[in-house]
């Protein structure tokens, strides 16, 4: 390649600095590891779909990104738009055709997560990007999904969150029967529209949705008594809504269906993981085509961000052979929550894993570091050798720039440098370690010396609190 | 979404089943803890670049996927090509692009790796996809990269894949100069031309590469000349070519440093992992744009298969305010190596990693049920309750069919059912556990119970030979 120029990076295709990095990949390490713990498969799927995928709920406001080949031509690009691809927006859409496509060869019900990139043409704007990770639970049941599952997703999805140690999270948590119930009950014929326009409550506020509902042909009275419904949250919502439908009379069955799941949810949850999960009636999921519980989550003291991880009941997934297949699954926004995460000062204690820089005495002894290099990667300590011969300054300030604590120097008298070699071929492994945080250096042999826990793998500090390094999980098990 | 319908697969894409995706994942989270242990800094850079990136070479032979809105109007998608995306092909044009983007920020030599999905609009075949994940590592040096790393690296990534046991494989390696030099040497003027006919070679054979070597203007004794070179592999391989160039008055200058390069990585290479390493003068790269060492790797007894892990040195791999930054890596073909795999046999032991199914006794119990999954987790192992109080031999098979080898009873006493619940109300930590597998069952506290280390996690056979499961990399460095 004939030199590739610094260029600018492209907006709303956020990359990370190798330190951010380790982050991210501690953060996706814990999400892993909680959700295989609680029984789900590992899935990942093809990053494109046929856009009749992609589109067959008829609308969506997600931009799709068409694929085609540079080198088709016109004749191909224009084929009919079935055949094309087009990159997923979610990750929904494609478990629900893997689901389809392999329901004869999967057992059910399948819980499956999966952690992958995806794509939207959308504006880039906060927390909102052109590419970004999801990270996906969902369990899919044959015919019948066990209600229990709308409790134990949202349990999982919280003790997922709070070992990221990003701080305080609430599920909020409402129900399409509740709200289609009440609002059929307000003698409100498109309840579709209606739950799209009271989605909109956070983003554009009362007024304006009260406009909305009453352009969509909601009058006045029955638009007022929507927002005095979508404003319901906490511990008296469903109290204080069962009161609201009965003075509108619109306490209808399904109204009523809805209020006893949402209880039995919250009731649950309220025992298994107190003050997690609420109710918040404004929560609609506009035009996802969830049919019972809806679920958002708040990043306590971060509201303006919006929902870090949403889902909800879908009665039917997919089908296939005349078999429903309804699930229900929460989808974490990963980078939209690191994005914040990074702001709040969140970082890693070094670029790379390196612990230790092996010190090269001359290009001839480089074979006695690389030796004192795999000596300590044996027992596990993340060690490189330094990049040339030069002065040991150098070295140092290199393994300093990247944030590498520890450099090691071979040959164990190091008061006589015209010796260190002749020493260093004959005991390898014994040499010289200096903490180069503190210039503290100790004689130590590469075959036992053992860094501090916290020094082994990068650390992460948030907000003033250094936590270990990236690959904690072995430690949570052991 | 209203009922996704079980279509068909699309060729090229490949999706792995649940158990198939426990390989991939113990695969990659080993190869990234060797590159890791090595000190290469973890990045990922966006799955799109701009078309005049992934152009800019001039000439490619990798098919590219262009991205457009699917709301965009026509005129958008005909604007210039250079402000339209694509998908990145490979990592190295992405990391080029990151390394002059960010020049300024980073410390070099910078060290890196890499692991993502890239994609191709070529005819799928057998090891070929359309989506593949490529698992790079890459050394980027500002001005000068000493010549240590062209040995360095292929022993990382000959560690790294011994690791995966897949097999032995074999590192085959040459040099551009060597060979460009023993072309010049011989008169050829298009060198390049004559690099890309002598990459076919494994693919066409002898007789067609002397046709095409001849239909771009190499005489007869010449292109012969070129043939007897690229059937050069082995210890000898250097000491023939030497004789070659000297008969054929073809030992340029460039030809003898191309001898020193090769020598020093051979003999750097035999001394640190004896066999794994060998010439290969066949090796050209065709139209990538190595300058120095090249190297492909060969899982043997799959020569069919090709090159599993390939690279080489660029003596330009980006360039930023009049800074030249050569680079040397190499680039594992995750997706082309399990495809192979996975016909090998290789599989996993379940499709979940849950290791014990709680029973759930009644759905008012399961509460309990859900208190010793909790204490199980709570140390590191993976369990899940029953997904319905059904009967428990269908509880039973639920575990058998997912490969889950234990299944906790919970209550103490299973002699009398109809006291189960109330003991279990009493001691509920206390129960039994039956390994399904032999029909053993045990009283166990599930505050203190352990499975055999070989059942915690799903663990690999490879021919025959079970090995332990996917988070093993704690282990390795206990």
């Amino acid at each position: 390649m004939n030199g590739v120029r610094g260029g600018q990076s492209l907006s709303g295709f956020p990359e990370w600095s190798p330190a951010q990095r380790w982050v991210e990949i501690r953060m996706l390490d814990r999400l892993r590891d909680t959700f295989e713990l609680h029984g789900f498969s590992a899935l990942s799927t093809r990053a494109v779909e046929p856009l009749s995928q992609l589109l067959r709920k008829g609308e969506t406001d997600k931009e799709v990104y068409v694929l085609s080949r540079l080198h088709d031509d016109a004749a191909q690009v224009d084929a009919a738009a079935d055949d094309r691809l087009g990159l997923h927006f979610d990750l929904t859409v494609p478990f629900a055709r893997y689901v389809g496509e392999n329901a004869g060869r999967l057992t059910f019900p399948f819980k499956r997560y999966q952690i992958q990139p995806v794509w939207r043409g959308e504006r880039p704007q906060d927390g909102r990007f052109r590419e970004f990770v999801q990270a996906d639970i969902d369990v899919v049941a044959a015919d019948v999904l066990p209600d229990h599952y709308d409790v134990d997703l949202p349990l999982v999805i919280i003790e997922a969150l709070r070992r990221l140690d990003v701080g305080d999270v609430v599920v909020r948590t409402s129900n399409r029967r509740l709200t289609e119930g009440y609002l059929s009950g307000l003698g409100i014929e498109d309840t579709a529209g209606a739950l799209g326009a009271i989605d909109k409550l956070a983003k554009i506020g009362p007024a304006a949705v009260a406009q909305l509902l009453e352009a969509g042909g909601v009058a006045a009275a029955q638009s007022q008594a929507c927002l005095a419904y979508a404003a319901l949250r906490g511990p008296r919502a469903i109290d204080d809504a069962i009161a609201l439908a009965r003075r509108h009379g619109a306490a209808t069955e399904m109204f009523s269906d809805g209020v006893a799941r949402v209880r039995a949810l919250l009731d649950a949850a309220a025992e298994a993981a107190p003050g997690a999960v609420e109710a918040d009636l404004s929560i609609a999921r506009g035009l996802d085509y969830y049919t019972g519980t809806v679920y958002e989550t708040t990043l306590v003291g971060h509201d303006d961000l919006g929902s870090i991880c949403s889902g909800g009941r879908y009665d039917d997934l997919a089908t296939a052979n005349g078999v429903t297949y309804p699930g229900v699954g929460l989808s974490i926004g990963v980078t939209r929550l690191l994005s914040r995460v990074f702001r709040s000062g969140v970082q890693a204690s070094r670029d790379v894993a390196t612990c230790v820089l092996v010190a090269v005495d001359s290009e001839a002894s480089r074979p006695i570091s690389d030796q004192v290099a795999r000596a300590l990667r044996a027992r596990g300590v993340p060690a490189d050798t330094a990049p040339s011969a030069a002065k040991y300054g150098k070295q140092i300030r290199h393994a300093d720039r990247l944030g590498i604590p520890f450099v090691w120097f071979c040959g164990a008298d190091q008061s006589d440098p015209s010796e260190t070699e002749h020493v260093a071929a004959r005991q390898p492994l014994v040499g010289e370690i200096r903490d180069i945080r503190s210039g503290d250096q100790v004689s130590a042999d590469a075959s036992t010396w053992t860094p501090p826990d916290i020094d082994r793998w990068p650390s992460i500090t948030v907000q003033g609190v250094v936590t270990a390094g990236s690959r904690d999980s072995g430690k949570v098990r052991a």
